[in-house]
């Protein structure tokens, strides 16, 4: 998948940007958990977590709720530093008996060994000054009450502990995914078992892992062992390591759905089998990013051979019953070219490429039957030949969910939630499958299985996956559980953040990545304040959106080493958010402070003096750094375009005529993306130049009619 | 090994420095290089690295070398942005025939594809402003260069180059190692592969893994499971996960010794075998730290068969001729307490414990020789009955060596390579195994094949491991690759800091460890600027030395969460050194400018405010932080003394009489070790003190007798 309509119009944004804004303030849960449960309620009063913390494990043996227990036990053993009662086996102790335990844990039943679609998550989890008592009917419903236990344990001056709430959870939709490309750059166990901790500890259920592509085969096949062995560079998951990838998700309570991409995207594939592309080979790997010739020949039998024989082996590997085929974007361009395949079409009545299409994955539908599989494939597989049962993997949009549904399809919704296009998390949070006032109907709302997200990996290398997906993916994951009516955008961001070190004490770095990505990017002769205003500057940054990345960098392909300043910066930008809400609060403040446009202006300094480090020292020094100097630029102009403004302010003067349209034209030029990275703190600015150039009206408007002028002489949407 | 004698007595410490000091500012070398090349020349011009960097693989087809290649190209690709040549196969990019080449690399003999004892390790490396030739006789030898290159790399605002060099270099011993525990706390494959890449880049040739102790037995035995099944809390490698670290180490010519501590040390081997111990069973695996009892029993025929078979099967999975077997600190509390024992003993006329253990060794060096295999143990087993070729390890001393060597043992130095004890790294670099004026005669000194680092692991996990291995241990790396004479102090110091990055650069996590760690100290509610003064704070730190630490946490064992501050502290804090050396370059000036005291006196001022942050912040709210509480007082307090100094000596005016006692008294009491750490910065404030106190007496007396006069005033070594 590669192209991609922005998941929301500028008009959509405004509107539900609006509706975040209305609740905001308005705390929906008083805790940090994310995500929200289903319901919460909190009680004064707390339990003391201390050396002696005994767990009792109650209901039938389960071995996966014990590990998951003990990982547990041992993540809070890491985080307070104190050590719980352990066996001299090596395991914990648990409370025998009618021992006093400050944690009971009853399951029911022990529920399927392998995750399934649709099993029962649900808990509840009741914390008292005495004790908390974890209640689940499944295994599943116990490792979910876990993760919110993980994210419950708080401190102060006084110590550990877990705040008394009365929880009762449960997930909105069964079908909550992170799709992984481990495809265009591979992505080895360690990338995908952090991920999969990380996934764990938001209650996510469902790996895909999108293992074929146009670049890369990445699972071995031991009947047609050419297409790993030639399709990979040697880098692929063997399967006893998928084995083990899949033991490991079920540990957690998580799905792993393969994807084999079918008949398109297909080039890694044909390397080694060149007869069953539909134009002639050789074939070698593709190193480029886009959509490709190379697609399977589903008028060749030779084709249904193999994948008759590759899908029963993955079936027989792959516990899931879904296998998800892919079936997105074939351009055409080899199936037009062949004069065979247009005859077949002609013969066998199939009316166009669609319509073979249809025919190929009626084939690949009955082959998956055979071997107790259901389809699942991309927005394009839809068709009026589809056979029944299948699921269609919405990535085009709302339009994909509604027609699906309408023909009976169940869905899955991944429009919205394309985390390699380095949105902001607010977006994909606000993105619902089935949202308020959903012109579907009940029975089709009922066919929303959930949603994924999608981790495309042509940009992302394993030292800076983590940063792509986390912590952004954990407000999907909240989409994806928590009720509808929990979008409170502050809110989401306030647990984000801490939800993000959780996800660090998981193992995932996308936070401890940067300072040793930094520091060779600064290179040996930076010094400790030239690293300090890079980590500020870059902190600044955001990639990029869309796909706009490739066309800064045109001649990027998989060998390109992905270690730039683009690289070191990250979507969502914390510091570019907490300055707009600061510069918003102000500009639309009923009675605006003085110290508070003080502070702007300090910050405004604060850049300054970065840009001034930066454009004097690593920018014309370090080799790596000189394509930052526009940037660093840009920033010097944007604080000092901010400088006059918050003048301006200070003394009451209003400005010449021309001096706004100047300021905007300066904030144009300085907001301009360079080197794949853009600078969205330069967007406030508009605002606050708009309210100097027109402060003698504020006075004179209302607050609503103030707001809009301001958003209109400032050209800006209203985002956060 | 537990016990130890500190390597260096204080006097023979300021002996050694006085000389280190004595060469200090006459660099040996303007490279950056470590370990120092045997002769290296420099010459002005350099050799631009361009995205067209084209490589010459010239000499019989070698893969190890052009994977060696290969890897140092994307190092440097990584690091510079630029990208090399590629084919479409997926490799890079060789000048073929006659083609310009940038870098022309021609090795002779491939050599064993497991690297030996004494290979021809030797290589030249000639960098013109045209070409780069890296020459060797061997494929070992080409790797050394490879690192070196590795090395060279530099970088300035006109971009990347390698400089004019000419580079002669081979290593003065034959072994240098790196020893790493894996038992006593578990350390998984990838830690011991990044391991395997930093020793590369430094050129350590041995990694001994020590595999069974009292806390575990980590290796898969399939002769005798129950070794490894009941003996490692299932964390021990599977014979194909040896054979790959075996190859991984092989591929950057490295061997592998394996370590299987008998008969002492010996808990996790009788916990699936107590019938082979010397006392009646069962046994657990043993959790706390020290010295042990269980010991195999030497007079029992099944220990010789379990010996015959396991060492057997070893002796087939390591390639290399030696097999290590410990032989360290059996306490003889078993033996002694064993009349069948005692009885035989006496009957074979083994005179004593040591006559036993004696006895054994030669059993267990015939089971050896019948494999193949060379014996090589720790001092212990050096007795009159000890067969010929088997190689000493000294753990204990000097008079090890000595001993061992004038019976004809080779020998491998450990002693004063002990990083688990947390002694700065000029100590390890100072300590040589042959120093000059060695009493070995010269036929002893052959006998010295070189020295082992240490890893011992009681206090690490893989979150940690890196930053007690590195970087001091690329410090003791150049003692046994460089000249003797290579033993400038402040030099190593410098390249030592670069190295740093390199090692990082390779995936070692020394540095960027520390930043999730105090994060996850400072909990959730800690501020930018807590962090920030944390940070600083902990900087200034060292965890305490030798085996203190089990004095500060008595009831600490294998369970122990590794969290800490202590964990967090590194040995040899720089910032700490740097501000020894501005103390002692300002005590110590003929003509102290006023500036130089300012400078200090700021550095005091920040301290101050680094301390008031933490005193009032997370020293109170963190949990995890109050116990660093009295260390915040004492770095406030030395301030304080610092400050009131810096007044005096800035003011000209000399103190009251009790007033140096006094502070002394107060530094005392501030530099008390607590939480397991320690604030070396507090010593150097010594000497200011006794400075401010003395300062009426500097012009009266010589450069000489004022700095002997202080020395004795502030009762300090002149340590750096």
């Amino acid at each position: 998948m590669s192209s991609f309509d922005s998941p929301l119009s500028p008009g959509r944004r405004r509107l539900l940007l609006a509706v975040a804004f209305a609740v905001a303030g308005v705390a929906a849960f008083a805790s940090d958990l994310m995500p929200a449960p289903a319901s919460l309620k909190t009680a004064p009063g707390r339990l003391a977590v201390t050396p002696g913390f005994l767990v009792a494990l109650r209901g039938p043996a389960e071995p996966r709720l014990q590990d998951a227990l003990f990982r547990l036990l041992r993540t809070v053993e890491d985080r307070t530093g104190l050590t719980f009662p352990h066996t001299p086996a090596g395991g914990f102790a648990l409370a025998a008996g009618a021992a006093p335990a400050a944690l009971v844990i009853d399951c029911g039943a022990a529920g399927p060994a392998v995750p399934v679609l649709g099993e029962d998550e649900s808990y509840t989890l009741e914390v008292t000054e005495t004790q908390a008592v974890l209640h689940a009917p499944t295994t599943t419903g116990g490792l979910r009450g876990l993760a919110t236990l993980q994210q419950l344990l708080q401190a102060d001056a006084a110590g550990w502990f877990l705040p008394a709430v009365s929880i009762d959870d449960h997930p909105r939709f069964p079908w909550r995914g992170l799709l992984i490309d481990v495809c265009r750059h591979w992505q080895p166990m360690a990338v995908i078992k952090r991920n999969l901790d990380g996934m764990a500890l938001v209650k996510l259920n469902v790996l895909h892992l999108h293992l074929t592509e146009n670049q890369g085969f990445r699972i071995e096949s031991r009947k047609f062992p050419r297409l790993h062995e030639l399709g990979s560079d040697g880098h692929y998951f063997t399967q006893d390591e998928m084995r083990e990838i899949i033991a490991y998700a079920a540990a957690r309570g998580i799905r792993v759905v393969p994807e084999f991409d079918i008949p398109g995207h297909a080039t890694a594939w044909v390397v080694g089998y060149p007869e069953l592309a539909s134009a002639p080979g050789p074939y070698v790997i593709e190193r480029a990013w886009g959509v490709f010739d190379p697609v399977l020949d589903p008028t060749n039998p030779q084709v249904y051979e193999l994948l008759d024989g590759f899908l029963g082996e993955m079936a027989a590997l792959f516990p899931d019953p879904y296998i998800h085929i892919g079936g997105d974007e074939n351009n055409g361009v080899q199936w037009n070219a062949n004069p065979r395949i247009q005859a077949y079409i002609r013969e066998h009545n199939l009316k166009d490429n669609a319509g073979l299409h249809a025919y190929f994955n009626t084939r690949v539908h009955a082959i998956l039957a055979k071997y107790g599989k259901q389809l699942i494939g991309w927005d394009e597989i839809l068709h009026p030949d589809l056979p029944a049962g299948s699921v269609i993997h919405s990535w085009r949009g709302p339009d994909g969910i509604a027609a699906a549904t309408q023909r009976g399809f169940a869905t899955v919704l991944s429009n919205g939630y394309y985390i390699d296009l380095n949105h902001p998390a607010w977006e994909h949070y606000l993105n619902d499958p089935v949202p308020a006032g959903s012109p579907l109907t009940v029975e089709q709302q009922k066919l929303v299985l959930g949603g994924e997200a999608t981790m495309w990996a042509e940009w992302v290398t394993p030292e800076t996956i983590d940063s792509r997906i986390w912590p952004r993916t954990a407000a999907i994951a909240e989409r994806l559980w928590s009720p509808r009516e929990v979008r409170d955008v502050p809110d989401m961001y306030r647990r984000l953040a801490v939800v993000s070190r959780r996800l660090e004490e998981a193992g995932l770095q996308q936070e401890s990545y940067l300072e040793p990505a930094l520091r060779r990017l600064a290179g040996d002769g930076a010094s400790a304040a030239d690293r300090q205003a890079l980590r500020a500057f870059v902190d600044l940054l955001e990639p990029v959106k869309d796909y706009q990345r490739g066309h800064h960098q045109p001649a990027a392909n998989q060998f390109t080493p992905l270690t730039g300043l683009v690289d070191c910066a990250r979507p969502d930008s914390a510091p570019a958010r907490a300055f707009a809400a600061q510069v918003q609060a102000w500009v639309f403040a009923a009675t605006p402070a003085a110290q508070d446009l003080d502070l702007i202006a300090r910050q405004l300094a604060a850049w300054r003096q970065t840009a001034d480090v930066l454009g004097q020292g690593l920018t014309v020094t370090a080799p790596r750094l000189q394509e930052a100097a526009p940037l660093v630029h840009a920033l010097a102009e944007a604080s000092a375009v901010g400088r006059e403004a918050t003048q301006l302010l200070a003394s009451g003067r209003t400005p010449d005529a021309g001096w706004l349209a100047a300021q905007l034209a300066r904030l144009d030029q300085a907001a301009q993306a360079r080197a794949a990275v853009e600078l969205p703190v330069i967007a406030p600015l508009r605002l606050l130049v708009a309210a100097a150039a027109a402060q003698s009206e504020r006075k004179t408007l209302s607050a609503d009619a103030w707001r809009q002028h301001l958003l209109e002489l400032a050209k800006v949407p209203a985002k956060p």
